[in-house]
């Protein structure tokens, strides 16, 4: 197809085509001649990855040009998830070195607790440090008690990721979908986390109100098992 | 203390916090006079509160004021969560109207399947709906099935949250406490699921390979009961 079919069918003005060619963004098109390129389904499904990352992950040109990279190296599949994940930027900006310092040995406390291979050189040790000093100067302090069973919900969730990228079988997509999966259900997780949420405290004030507020201090359920998927 | 104390001990320079005070985000201090205020440890707390929510949770200055409106309200302290909620922004920002339309059955079949009591002014149905609509187009269909593993993951963090949350007596402080789990708590549980993934991943990887590649699609590993805290 030509560039103004592409600009029609993924509703991205040619200029921005252009542009994301330009910066190497995009793979180029098929010369057929000096003035027509032709471009094909892997240019409509790219442009859509990009508008994924950057208008829905937040990504800048830079960090979304880091990630495709990372996408198009022919990896071993898995391993491509790590270099996903260190091209991505962070939840959280670590900026504050010494501060994030401070809480290093509580971060390697909860990685050995959960007997979690983590390399020295992952940003998002340095990020969760970041969060748990923003949570501790407000007066939220976390313990690796505390913290534990958010981390064993983490690692069901990651079982449940891996299981699905699994099902890839052509390795390019594995890695484009590692890419989705790691950025993109991310606000789905945090979507649903507030639903809950909702839910939860629904129930509780009905039944604090229906007992007078008199209640046990503490309502919480059984954690069941999450339900089988497939 | 006066405004140059306060300056020090938050880190933050005298112009930003009369511009807070200006805008509405800082209760005014006491008058001492025609050219003294004092200030005490709330407008600490305050502080802080604030630079968390614009810097890390990354709320515009109009999106902070409605928060800490909300916080500031003496509502049932559980109901206040729900008010914490509509204030902050959604993880995903659902423009495209007609598109999310598409997507709001699943929602509903997901909220039904869950057995969750959500309003319909909740604006997490439609972040929902348009977080969906956008894996969708990438090619990454979740349906209902594939999403109620993590929903059941959702409802055991929004039952950790709510028991941190139940601890709290003081009801201001519970409202306040309510803004910074459901904002600064969501980038811990990401950063948890990319380590989690990364050990998973690893963990597979190295399977894979003592295996030649041969063993079966799947090594999911049996999801154990969250640990219990406290």
């Amino acid at each position: 197809m030509k560039v103004s079919d592409l600009s029609r069918l993924t509703g991205t003005p040619v200029g921005t085509i252009k542009y994301y060619l330009r910066e190497g963004l995009l793979p180029p098109g098929r010369a057929l001649g000096a003035t027509l390129t032709m471009y094909g389904d892997e240019h409509i499904q790219r442009l859509r990855l990009i508008r994924a990352l950057t208008a829905r992950g937040g990504l800048s040109i830079a960090a979304t040009r880091d990630v495709l990279a990372a996408i198009d190296q022919p990896l071993d599949p898995l391993a491509t998830l790590g270099v996903v994940h260190y091209a991505l930027p962070t939840p959280v900006d670590a900026a504050e070195t010494d501060a994030v310092g401070e809480q290093a040995p509580q971060v390697d406390q909860l990685l050995g607790a959960m007997g979690w291979d983590i390399s020295e050189e992952s940003p998002h040790r340095r990020a969760l440090a970041a969060s748990l000093m923003d949570l501790s100067r407000l007066g939220m302090e976390y313990s690796t008690e505390d913290l534990l069973p958010y981390a064993e919900l983490a690692a069901a969730a990651a079982r449940l990721d891996l299981d699905r990228l699994e099902d890839i079988e052509d390795r390019l997509r594995l890695a484009e979908h590692a890419a989705i999966v790691v950025l993109l259900l991310e606000p789905v997780l945090a979507i649903l986390r507030r639903l809950a949420q909702e839910d939860e405290s629904r129930h509780r004030t009905a039944w604090a109100r229906t007992t007078d507020g008199a209640g046990p201090r503490s309502t919480t359920r059984p954690v069941d098992h999450p339900r089988e998927s497939h």
